[in-house]
């Protein structure tokens, strides 16, 4: 089973690279961007095929590795 | 306008990052990972309104700074 994991910074956190990626569009004259956020995307391909314990495996490594729930958030698309 | 592009490496580019992780993944006993691919997620705020105009926009951002199409692929979801 194939999910996609998304982790983003949470609102009010920072974002040097978000906006340094904001100031490069601006000065390849992109017009009307507002804000970039930048954040990681993990693809993971699974053994399992049930979707609640590959959810529930998924939240733990985000816990653990993939997220810094300090100062991101995560979403477990499947 | 939110719009949330993800550009990912293409199949068969290889990706030392993903591999790290899954490696850390199994350290960490998380059992039954078969393969981890980080991408990036840019959440970009547009001006616009107009889904068409903005995945235009959004399409020339990738090719010329968000993504280098000879290795990534992008994905828009507005």
């Amino acid at each position: 089973m194939k999910a996609r994991v998304t982790v983003t910074l949470k609102n009010g956190v920072l974002d040097p690279q978000g906006t340094a990626i904001e100031g490069s569009l601006a000065a390849l004259s992109f017009a009307g961007v507002n804000s970039v956020r930048q954040g990681k995307v993990f693809e993971i391909d699974l053994d399992t095929n049930d979707a609640e314990q590959a959810r529930a495996s998924l939240t733990a490594m985000c816990e653990k590795l993939l997220a810094n729930t300090v100062i991101e958030d995560f979403e477990i698309s499947l």
